[in-house]
């Protein structure tokens, strides 16, 4: 706490390294004056495409011609423990497909490589010139949608999204090459690649072996990559300059002072508070029988990541000195803001007072946290499906739009289990928070528990439902807009009649769409309306740099370097003594241990740079000068959390595995001789 | 969220109920003019030898001659537990004495009667004159114990404090005739004490039968209370004047604007994050076994209450307008100080920064809670005794001072039985937490853990403690300073050797010491002394109406009132019609099912009022314009929240239990006639 509050106070210019830059933005000038390397157009092209996203989340890259994709642990995690059971749990064990056709589906699970990208700014702003509100909202819509239609053309293996950027003052069309199915070919154990778990989660000196490799397929067969990345003949040094590519989901470095205090006041205090209660939940919860442990591990890893990432950015914006030098900033670009920018600020701010009002209604309703139930997440889009596809593709909420659509189907379709136990906690948890934030005598709490407590509702809702079944979620999708569909009875009652979950998706929907379109309409619309106003007034100040995250490809430069007293690089020498003591989260795997005596104690393991990257960039490839594989990003440290509001170069550190650990472990530890062949030929 | 956002907006003038007002300062005239009633002096002294404070956080009142109090169940609900066991579980069936010999003591009970009032103003501030820091607080620590040890003259039947009032610049001398013997005559079950369970909790329409019935004891026999109140002979009705007179545990309404940025970015954040994790612990843990169940109930419900209270708290002070008013006002108030105290706002703030980069420390080191758990709460004290008592009275910590001591050894020597299984699980959460906020690299982190992981640790501490045994503890007591203490060995080492609690409270006190100096002497003191001269500036701008509450003698005043569409009062129909989904936590006890034909169902059932009520209030008696009682004060409204920072009457609400229902409630459901008969001869 202290050290972020004193991170902040001294960050008052922008750092050499900072900036997650657009690929065809980025200033090769800028960094060729900074750290020395300036790549040329060929150099990003072949980084650019040897470059993935992950759909869950993540970042990954290509490293072999047959289709391997390296990410870390923790983007797949999910899917490990999908392919997991009682008698086999690949958390514990890890993975290694010993030949390709051992290598196992990873469901809901999808890739992108972004192919091309093409500025249609001037398409949406004069679509929605001179509209507001839910006019503008419309517009926007059928715009968007238009653009991402004619770009997909229906093609499942495209995806074609308009990506918005520096708040609305500019926009891409974005292509990729879409992949739905990966299999799982390596995964160490869970506790290897969570080595130190939440307590050296963001922490650096750190010992995490978060690496796992997948490949891409197609029609059963992997795919052909030919453009993927090369893993660097050398290691990374201190000091060597990198690139990390990758996908950062997401910064606020440009919002005004009214949003930073609506984070500050509304959004960051709901989710520490509603984080911090189910970790104290799930940890209980999974500490009463070694299969709960195996179902809810992940979940609570990812729980108890956000309370710490979220816990960090809230330090770092109420860190004094923070906010005033925001307000300051704003005042000198409002007063020289052109006249019709000048209200700008106002009305985003007026939006937010309305947004205070609607924030716990859509939280629970739309958002969903009143019925936080797996079952219920496929139960609603499966409802919405032939409604929202019933009407003109720019009318549909946005993730049933054409362009869409192919990620929403493979999202239901997935074969993933569920675990009623899991479902029905959940969604008890979830019920009584409703019930708690509303009061007993609310009139949508009494419509949702429908006269019954939290827990009864919930085993009524879980039991009784067939949504779990893949197969009958596809054979409802195939029949959806029929009066007989499938799960329907002989009467000819309609399957939401009849299934008591798709009834609840139903009985609830009109509240969440009311909420959402209130949302959209009267906040969501203001707010991009007049960001666009303050950020065109900002570009017109002069440079503005990077624009804030958004889930989509960028590049960041920077060097390998320690801080402090802190050295750049811990070494496998070190992985043994912080597991000395032999107990989780600090517990060396038995094959680490057994391969001690073949691990050369100097091998670099985890290694810090000043690369300015945020979440979503897990998995992302660490590059070299020549845009080959030097390490595999998977973390920041602790003075990184701040990030989302501000990159401060001193101590600001990305946290990647070395590539020469990643050589080591596949050779020593687990004898992956084909994998390893396949990365270095 | 939505309704404490507009209620702060509205509130802006001082409304006619708003003031817990100083016995000795009590505005008559003003509450004559307000309401029509205007309690003289008899009154007050009646009023208040009538009322009792719980050292526990509690108020309470005599209600007979032979030392009978009522409170709140929920304020003896640990005295209830701690006389349960795996046979006995009286929070589910409740307690009624059949006749006084069968009256059980409560351990870790003291009440206090406020016998005298005196102003010391003059010889404090004289004492504390022209020093600052360190030697502020070592000369006012010297004062305070001065006087309170002179008054006390180390008579266990008597307890003085000197109380800080309007932030230190008045300064009264409080003399309780105190009492160490407490036993319970009368409890409901607490599923009707707590009906509703938390989700009803702080809403109205209200069905909390929270009333409970202690009797005073001195060696051995019932203490004669002839000044007790008397039962009103006719019940409130809507509209009528009614006073409470208790102790409110604290307010915050004349905070400066730093303190309310450091409540908004620090305190409160910390807390609700904490609350909220241990509030999702606590339930799952719970859930496991009835027998634990049995022994974390209560604690869970007071986790609930508090993450509830905090809550909406937070929005208040978050809420548009409310801190621009507070800004407003403090510029005001600054242009008018007087030259010497123009700088006191700008000494606060700096204070306050130091105590940002203090807080954490504090929190976990000295405030404990890197070591939740009773046996280290009893080593500590016991560590610390002959430390403390071996010094000057003056320069002692203040718990440890003559006047503080008779409380002190009385909670060391309380014989509440101790649990280790949830002592091991609190103190492994509390052992984890430390090194997830400090890392396992912390060198103070290390200390601590010893090289062992936080289950480890927590079962070697409590396993080998003897500290759970009170007779143990006594004879420690006795024997303090002597080289060879009872829990030594035969070689003559001491306690602190041979049992691990000991030793451990003994290693970590040091740091826990260290951090509570600074706080003292960086932050306290500085706070102090400059929120005196503030309150002198406002003062000298007029009268400043009440001081902030202190957990002190209060009277308020008001009116029996509903708000909105919400009656004043609710009825025995109401709780049946409440209680008809039979499920907890709005479950009915088979006692008033089976007493359902002879309750009248219009009789009255909980109250509320337009009092000016917090925390601390809970178990205060309700009483008429004659001083009569009609009522029992256990809650506020959700509206009433915001009450630490802004009394506002239009929705803030106190909510009582109505005297009718606890006369009907003895009659037909307890058949409890002695008891009946003792309150109303």
């Amino acid at each position: 706490m202290r050290a972020l509050a004193l991170v902040v106070l001294v960050s008052s210019v922008a750092l050499a390294e900072e900036g997650m830059f657009l690929f065809n933005e980025f200033p090769s000038a800028q960094a060729k004056k900074d750290v020395g390397v300036g790549p040329d157009q060929a150099w990003l092209d072949r980084v650019r495409l040897g470059s993935i996203r992950l759909a869950n989340g993540c970042s990954a890259s290509l490293v072999s011609p047959n289709g391997l994709v390296m990410t870390n642990h923790h983007c797949i995690r999910s899917c490990l423990e999908d392919l997991s059971s009682k008698e086999r749990d690949l958390l514990a064990t890890g993975f290694l497909a010993a030949t390709k056709d051992k290598e196992e589906v990873c469901p809901k699970f999808e890739a992108n490589q972004l192919v091309k990208i093409t500025d249609v700014t001037t398409n949406v702003l004069d679509a929605t010139k001179g509209v507001s509100g839910a006019e503008f909202q419309k517009k926007l819509r059928a715009e968007v949608s238009r653009l991402e239609s004619e770009c997909s053309k229906g093609d499942a293996t495209k995806r074609c999204d308009v990506v918005t950027l520096f708040h609305g003052a500019r926009f891409h069309l974005y292509e990729y090459r879409r992949f739905q199915e990966l299999r799982v070919v390596f995964a160490p154990e869970f506790q290897m690649a969570a080595f130190g778990g939440d307590p050296d989660n963001f922490n650096f000196p750190r010992y995490g072996f978060d690496a796992a490799f997948v490949r891409l397929y197609a029609n059963g067969a992997p795919v052909k990559t030919p453009e993927h990345l090369k893993w660097a003949k050398q290691g990374a040094k201190e000091n060597d300059v990198v690139f990390v590519s990758g996908h950062p989901g997401g910064t606020e470095r440009a919002l005004t002072v009214a949003q930073y205090e609506f984070l500050r006041d509304v959004t960051l205090p709901w989710s520490l508070v509603s984080l911090a209660e189910t970790r104290g939940r799930l940890d209980e919860w999974m500490k009463q029988s070694p299969d709960r442990e195996r179902i809810v591990k992940s979940k609570l890893r990812a729980v108890e990541n956000s309370l710490k990432a979220l816990k960090g950015r809230r330090e770092a914006l109420v860190a004094p000195g923070f906010l005033e030098k925001k307000r300051k900033d704003e005042e000198a670009l409002r007063a020289a803001a052109p006249e019709a920018s000048k209200g700008a600020w106002d009305a985003v701010a007026k939006a937010l007072l309305t947004q205070r009002t609607l924030y716990v209604d859509y939280q629970m309703r739309e958002g969903g946290q009143a019925f936080s139930s797996s079952l219920f997440g496929y139960a609603r889009r499966l409802a919405r499906f032939p409604v929202e596809t019933a009407k003109p593709n720019g009318e549909r909420l946005r993730e049933y739009s054409e362009a869409q659509l192919p990620a929403l189907k493979q999202g239901l379709l997935d074969a993933a289990p569920v675990h009623p136990e899991l479902e029905k906690v959940s969604l008890t948890w979830s019920l009584t928070k409703l019930r708690e934030v509303y009061g007993a005598d609310d009139a949508f709490v009494k419509k949702v528990l429908a006269g019954k407590s939290p827990d009864d509702r919930a085993a009524e809702l879980i039991d009784g439902t067939k949504v779990g079944d893949a197969k009958w979620r596809k054979e409802r999708l195939e029949f959806t807009g029929k009066s007989k569909a499938p799960g329907g009875d002989a009467d000819g009652r309609q399957v939401e009649e009849v299934d008591p979950m798709m009834a609840f998706a139903k009985l609830v929907d009109d509240d969440c769409r009311a909420v959402r379109k209130r949302m959209e309409d009267e906040v969501d619309s203001q707010v991009r309306k007049n960001m666009e106003l303050i950020s065109e007034a900002r570009r017109a100040q002069g440079p503005t740099g990077a624009p804030d995250a958004t889930f989509t490809l960028r590049l960041s430069y920077g060097r390998v370097k320690g801080y402090g007293s802190t050295p750049a690089m811990t070494t496998v020498k070190g992985l043994f003594e912080r597991g000395a003591l032999g107990k989780a989260p600090f517990l060396v795997a038995d094959k680490w241990n057994a391969a001690k005596a073949k691990l050369n104690p100097a091998t670099p393991y985890d290694v810090a740079t000043t690369n300015d990257i945020i979440g979503g960039n897990s998995g992302s490839p660490l590059v070299d000068k020549n845009g080959d594989v030097v390490g595999l990003v998977f973390d920041g440290n602790l003075q990184s959390l701040g990030g989302n509001f501000v990159y401060e170069g001193a101590e600001n550190r990305t946290v990647a595995v070395h590539g020469d650990l990643i050589l080591a472990a596949l050779k020593h530890v687990y004898g992956a001789d084909a994998l390893l062949k396949e990365l270095k030929p």
